[in-house]
């Protein structure tokens, strides 16, 4: 018992929080008691309250969603960049629901590190698509689209609420044929970071795709900025040598 | 004019800063002035300067090595995990140079969850391996491997500051039939963060990779614990269908 009580009051009461999490007292996604009450719960400051919250969010255990409190951070959804198959499937084949919300659509002239990335000329017409989505009605990544408007004319009078490669392979025939995917941690800037509720310049999850037709012309440049937490990268691979 | 003017000071610096860097003036891995020196030139507080210097680590363009002052960050490695080929091969493959240290090497009994994970029982031997990475001599990534000693009898006699993969197959035949691989952004935890030269609760990118024989038979559990900004995970794929 004395090494126990040699560990600093903190990290006393995160394992104690640690607790209700790991034997499922506390379910993914519940809201914490407010710091006050855990600092009248276990006599402590607030100061130190917070310093266990810290610890567990720095674990990974819990979350926090600005101005509504600490959550309980849910398993990560498993994502696997070398599988052709959209978001709301992989989400839902994981048991969990998917919902998507159109933030704005237009058409504009490419940015200059788009046209770049995609071999177009500068100035030519895309539509341009911010999307949130959510898993499990949790917001989990913003996603900004560049679609080029010659394969997709009128795109945008559809509702975008919804997976946009069925759309995309329904309506307009199309198929990536040739798809090239970077992952990296990345700070989130101040609008992103808003529209996922969490502190400009934490760390996010961020995905670029970049797909192309099988003649080589420019489909869709796809970026995606996950929260940290909420994602894993997954892949298995079988030799065949 | 008027615009640029009223752009709070810290950023005007981190402009001016940002510059140097994207123009060449400043190479990767080089070492930025002094704080001291940096408000001195700008005739700004340590304050302002240290603001700027916190904006552009944020942005990805420099990072601190503790105790060391600030760096330009050097290019992301690229890293396909689809891939069966090793740190030393892709590091060198790109231009870098790669070097391995070992930390540590020894027998253990099999932490539980290594057991759980890699599907052996309880208790049973495995060689546990702790090597920190360079590339191009910055410390990357430290690695943390849990070895079958049943498959390689012997190999903590051996030099492991080199390809690990290369000794497992040429002295020891094996080959890795099956890789389950995860990625996903983690805190880096005091023993980690330290042998990086960072922070304790700053981010990295873990990777978990498990190898399996043909026969199902446990080989490798490799945790990779990487600097957030030393690498990109890249995919290509082509369709088939």
């Amino acid at each position: 018992m004395n090494t126990v009580e040699k560990r600093p009051v903190y990290l006393q009461v995160r394992d104690q929080l640690a607790d209700k999490i790991q034997s499922g007292i506390w379910l993914a996604n519940e809201k914490l008691p407010a710091e006050r009450q855990l600092s009248e719960q276990f006599s402590i400051t607030r100061v130190t309250a917070r310093q266990a919250l810290v610890q567990l969010e720095a674990e990974g255990l819990i979350f926090r969603s600005n101005r509504r409190g600490w959550f309980v951070t849910p398993q990560r959804i498993n994502y696997d960049p070398s599988r052709d198959i959209g978001f709301v499937s992989y989400v839902e084949e994981q048991g969990f629901s998917a919902r998507t919300e159109t933030l704005s659509k237009m058409l504009i002239e490419v940015p200059d590190w788009v046209a770049e990335q995609a071999g177009i000329p500068e100035g030519t017409p895309v539509y341009e698509i911010f999307r949130r989505r959510y898993i499990n009605e949790r917001p989990c990544l913003i996603e900004k689209i560049y679609l080029n408007p010659k394969n997709c004319p009128g795109i945008l009078q559809h509702s975008l609420d919804r997976s946009l490669w069925h759309l995309l392979r329904t309506e307009y025939k199309l198929d990536p044929y040739e798809r090239h995917i970077e992952i990296y941690p990345q700070t989130l800037e101040a609008r992103v970071a808003d529209a996922l509720a969490v502190n400009t310049g934490s760390t996010g999850l961020y995905i670029r795709r970049l797909c192309h037709d099988q003649n080589g012309e420019f489909l869709e440049l796809d970026e995606e900025f996950w929260l940290h937490n909420a994602m894993k990268v997954v892949v298995s691979v079988t030799s065949n040598g």
